[in-house]
C-alpha cells in the first residue's frame, strides 16, 4: 500500500504543524506579551498556510484516488484514516491559500480587538474588523459550497462536525424549542418556591482555588506530566494529546466559575489524552467532531459534577479548603448553587437549561450573517431582541451582549450549534454509562471517576475518529443515533422533580 | 527589481517560521512539561525540514543570479540583505533535507537526556546520543565544507558568526594565551593579599530577586509590553524582537547568580529589541553574529554593571531590598564579591578573567571532535586534562566536568568561540562609547543607562547586518577590527590596579 503510506506520512507532517500551531495558539492566550501580537499573527497565518499548501499539493489528488483504489488491503482503521484524508483534502482544496491566509490574519486581528474592545463596550470600533471576518467567512463558505455541493451554512457546519447538515440542526432544535422555554419557566418558578441558597462564605484565595482544581483535575485522572493547567481571558483546552495545556480564569469573589470550568476542559484534555496513541498524527486519531468533544467536557462537569452524588463528595473538601459556616457547605445548599436556573444575558454563565436557547440565537443569527440577510451593522440590534424573545433577557449593553464570545471573532461560524449537541450526547452517553457501569454514582460519591472515565475511555476516547460521524459513534455506543430524550429526562429530573 | 522583491518575501516567510520555532523552543524551556519533548521535538524538526526547502527551493538560486545582476538598483540594505540571503542559501543548500531534519531530532533528544544525565552525572548513559549529535555534526560540517570550499571547522564557525575562520580565532587566542594564564595568577595572588569580603546576609527571597531584577531591566530599557522574563535550567533569549523572551534561575543562597545573569540576558535582549524595524523578518534585520550579541551582554553585565561606578548605585539598592548589615552593602565588599578571580571548574560561574581559559578549551576539543582525533568516549578525561593545564584546577566529575553545557547537546559546535570574541567586542565597543559619550560613567552612578544604551542602539543595535561582518562594524564604530588591547587594558585596570 505504497500510496497509502505515502498519505499517512504526509498527512503526520500536517497535523505535526497545526500541534506547533496549538502551542502557539495557546502562549498568545496566556504568555504573549501585548506587542507580541502581530508577529504572532503573522506566524499562524504563516503555519496555516503551508498547512494549506500541503493539503493542496498536486501530488495528494493522485495519491488520494490510488489510496482509495488499493482500499481493499487496508484495516478499517486505515480505511477511517483514507476517509478522513479525503474529507480534510475537500474543504483544504475548495479554498485558494490567499483566502486561508487572509482570513487567518483578520481573526487574529479581529480578536486581539475584541479584547480591548470588550471591555470597553465599543462595538462600533470593532465592527469594521469583524465585518472582514464575516465577509472572509462567507467567501470560505461559498468556496466550499461549491466544491463540496452543499450550502453554504452546511459547508460550515461540515467543518467542525463531519457530516451535519442545518436539517439535522433545525430537527433537534425544533424539538428543544418545543418544551425548553416551557422548562425554563417551570425550573424558575420550581426554585422561587423553594429557599434561596445560603451565600458562600468567600472569599476564596485564588491559590486555595488553583490547588484544589489541580486535585480534581488529578482525581479526575489528568496527569500533569503531560500537561498544565494555566489562567487565560477565555478558557479552552489547547495543546497537543501528549502535552494539554487547559486554561481557565479565577475570580475571588467566586470559585465556582473557575472550579466547574476547570473541570468542563478536563473533560476535553481526557479526550485528547486518550485519543488511540497508534493513531497520533493521523486524521483518525483525532476526536469525532466538536459536538463529541462538547460532550466529553459536558458528561464530567454537568452529568458527573452537578450531580448528588458528586456534590455529597465535594461538599466537606470545599468547606475544608475555605472554611466559614458548616451550613453554608452543606451539600443540599450547594446543590442549590450549581444548579441555580436564571434568565441571564451571558452564554458562559448560563445553567444548562437555558444555555441552549443561548445557542439557538447565536444559531438564527448567524445562519444570516452567512446568507448575507444580517449585516454586521445590525447585529447589536438583532442580538438584543433575539435575547429578548429566546432567554427572555434583554443585555444591558453590547459587552454583555453580542460581545460576548470570541468564537465569530476568530471566524468561527458554525460551530455553536456543537455545544448544544454536546449537551445532548452528554445525557445520552452518561444514562449509557451508568446503564453498563453498575456502580458508577456510588463511585462519584467518593470522588472516584475511574468507573466514568474508564468507560468513557474504552467507548469514545480511544476510538479516535474511526466512526463516519458522530451518530455513527452513538449507534455504536448506546443503540441509538442523537436523541434528545435523555437530556430532557435529564432536565426534568434535575429542574422539576 | 522585481527578483530582489520575490525574494524578500520568500526570506520572509522564511524567518517568521524561524520565529515560530523560537517560541516553541523558549517553550520547552520553560513552561512544557515532560512527557511533551516527543512531540516538541518533532515539531521543531518539521519546521526546520519546512524552512529549509523553502531555502532550498529550486526556484531561489535563479532569483538570487538575477537579483544580484540588477545589484546596481539596489539601495546598500538591500544589497546587504541580497549579500547575506546569498550566504544563507549558500549554507543551506550544502545540506540535504533529511540531514537537517535528522540532526534536529537528534540534537532535541540530547538535550533532554542531558536535563537528567547531569544532574546523575552519568556521562556514560548520554554517549550514545551526544556521539550521535556529533557524527551529524561532522557530516553537517563535511557537506558546507565542500559546498563553501572552506576547512569543515570553518564551516562550522561561520555559521555563527560571518566570515569568521579558524586562522584568526587562533591569532586572537594566541594573542589572549600570551598573557592571561599569567594575569590571572597575578589577580589571584593580588586578592588574597587584600581581605577577604564579608558574605553577604542571605536567603535571599526568590520574589524580592524578581522584583529587583525586573526593576534593573526596565532601568535598562526592557520593555514588558515586548517580552517577558521566565525561569530556565539554562539561562537565554529566545523569542523574536518584538517579543523577547529571556530567562533566568533562581537560588534563595545567592541572588548575584539570577541577578547578573538577567542583566546579562537584557543585553541580549536590547541587542534583539533594537534591531532595524524596517529590516524585521529580513536576513539583514538580523544581529550581526553571534560575537556581536555576546558583546552586547556583556557591555552590560561585565563593563557596566561590575563598574565602581554602577555598584555605587546598586549597593543601597540592594541592602534595601535584602536588608542585613549595612557593611557587607558597601560598594567596596560589593565589588569585592562582583570581581573575585577564582580557579573553578565551571563556565557560568567563571568570572571575566579565566572565562577565556574554559573557552580556549572547548575550542582545543571541538574541533578535534569535528577532525575526528578525539571520540566522544575520549571527552571525559581530555577535558578533566585540559582543564587542570589551562584554568589549573580538575573537575571533580562529569557533572561538573564536560556534562556542564548544553551546547553541543543542541548540535552547536563552533558557536563557543563566539562567547570570547564578544568580551573582547565588549571591551572596545565600551572603551569607544566611554571617549565618544561625555557622563557615561557618571550616568551608571545614577543608575542611568539611557547614555550607553542610546550609544550602543545609535551604533550597533540599529546596524543589523548592513556590515558584512563584525569586524566591518567595528571598523565602522571603532576604527579598528577586533584587537585584544582594550580587552586586555580593562582586565589589568580592575583586577591588577
Amino acid at each position: 500500500m505504497p500510496n497509502y503510506r505515502e498519505l499517512e506520512s504526509r498527512f503526520r507532517r500536517i497535523a505535526v504543524l497545526e500541534g506547533a500551531e496549538a502551542v502557539l495558539h495557546w502562549d498568545a492566550a496566556t504568555m504573549m506579551p501585548k506587542g507580541g501580537a502581530q508577529v504572532r499573527a503573522e506566524q499562524i497565518a504563516g503555519l496555516k498556510g503551508l498547512r494549506h499548501e500541503l493539503l493542496n499539493h498536486p501530488a495528494l489528488a493522485d495519491l488520494l484516488s490510488a489510496a482509495e483504489a488499493e482500499r481493499a488491503a487496508l484495516d478499517p482503521w486505515q480505511r477511517a484514516n483514507l476517509r478522513e484524508m479525503r474529507r480534510r483534502w475537500r474543504h483544504a482544496t475548495a479554498l485558494p491559500a490567499d483566502l486561508v491566509e487572509a482570513s487567518s490574519k483578520a481573526a487574529s486581528a479581529c480578536e486581539m480587538a475584541w479584547r480591548e474592545a470588550r471591555p470597553a463596550n465599543d462595538f462600533a470600533g470593532l465592527a469594521p474588523r469583524l465585518a472582514e471576518v464575516v465577509r472572509l467567512a462567507r467567501e470560505r463558505a461559498a468556496a466550499k459550497a461549491a466544491a463540496l455541493d452543499l450550502s453554504a451554512y452546511d459547508a460550515l457546519l461540515d467543518q467542525y462536525e463531519p457530516g451535519l447538515r442545518q436539517t439535522a440542526v433545525d430537527a433537534v432544535f425544533g424539538e428543544l424549542m418545543a418544551f425548553l422555554p416551557d422548562l425554563l419557566g417551570q425550573a424558575i418558578a420550581r426554585q422561587r418556591s423553594l429557599p434561596a441558597p445560603l451565600p458562600l462564605p468567600g472569599p476564596f484565595p485564588l491559590a486555595i482555588q488553583r490547588k484544589l482544581a489541580e486535585r480534581l483535575m488529578a482525581a479526575l485522572g489528568f496527569d500533569f506530566e503531560y500537561g498544565r493547567l494555566d489562567v487565560s481571558h477565555h478558557p479552552f483546552t489547547g495543546g497537543v494529546p501528549d502535552d494539554v495545556r487547559l486554561t481557565t480564569r479565577y475570580a475571588e469573589a467566586d470559585f465556582a466559575g473557575a472550579l466547574m470550568g476547570t473541570l468542563h476542559e478536563t473533560g476535553h484534555a481526557l479526550y485528547e489524552r486518550g485519543l488511540p496513541v497508534r493513531w497520533r498524527h493521523q486524521p483518525v486519531g483525532e476526536a469525532m467532531g466538536m459536538a463529541m468533544h462538547e460532550s466529553q467536557s459536558l458528561i464530567v462537569e454537568m452529568q458527573a459534577c452537578r450531580s448528588d452524588a458528586f456534590i455529597g463528595f465535594l461538599a466537606p473538601l470545599l468547606a475544608e479548603s475555605f472554611g466559614g459556616a458548616a451550613q453554608a457547605w452543606a451539600p443540599a445548599n450547594l446543590a442549590r448553587h450549581y444548579r441555580r436556573v436564571a434568565r441571564s444575558p451571558i452564554r458562559v454563565d448560563a445553567d444548562e437549561v437555558s444555555y441552549p436557547l443561548h445557542i439557538v440565537l447565536r444559531y438564527r443569527l448567524e445562519r444570516r450573517l452567512i446568507d448575507g440577510s444580517l449585516t454586521v451593522a445590525e447585529l447589536p440590534g438583532a442580538w438584543a431582541d433575539l435575547m429578548r424573545e429566546l432567554v427572555g433577557v434583554v443585555p444591558p449593553d453590547d459587552r454583555d451582549g453580542c460581545l460576548q464570545d470570541i468564537h465569530w471573532m476568530g471566524g468561527d461560524l458554525g460551530y455553536f450549534p456543537t455545544y448544544t449537541l454536546g449537551a445532548i450526547a452528554a445525557a445520552q452517553l452518561f444514562a449509557a454509562a451508568q446503564a453498563a457501569v453498575p456502580g458508577l454514582a456510588a463511585a462519584l460519591a467518593r470522588g472516584d471517576f475511574r468507573p466514568l472515565v474508564g468507560w468513557l475511555a474504552q467507548n469514545v476516547h480511544v476510538q479516535g475518529s474511526l466512526h463516519e460521524s458522530a451518530d455513527a459513534l452513538l449507534v455504536a455506543v448506546t443503540g441509538r443515533p442523537l436523541d434528545v430524550a435523555a437530556f430532557r429526562g435529564h432536565l426534568v429530573e434535575r429542574y422539576l422533580a
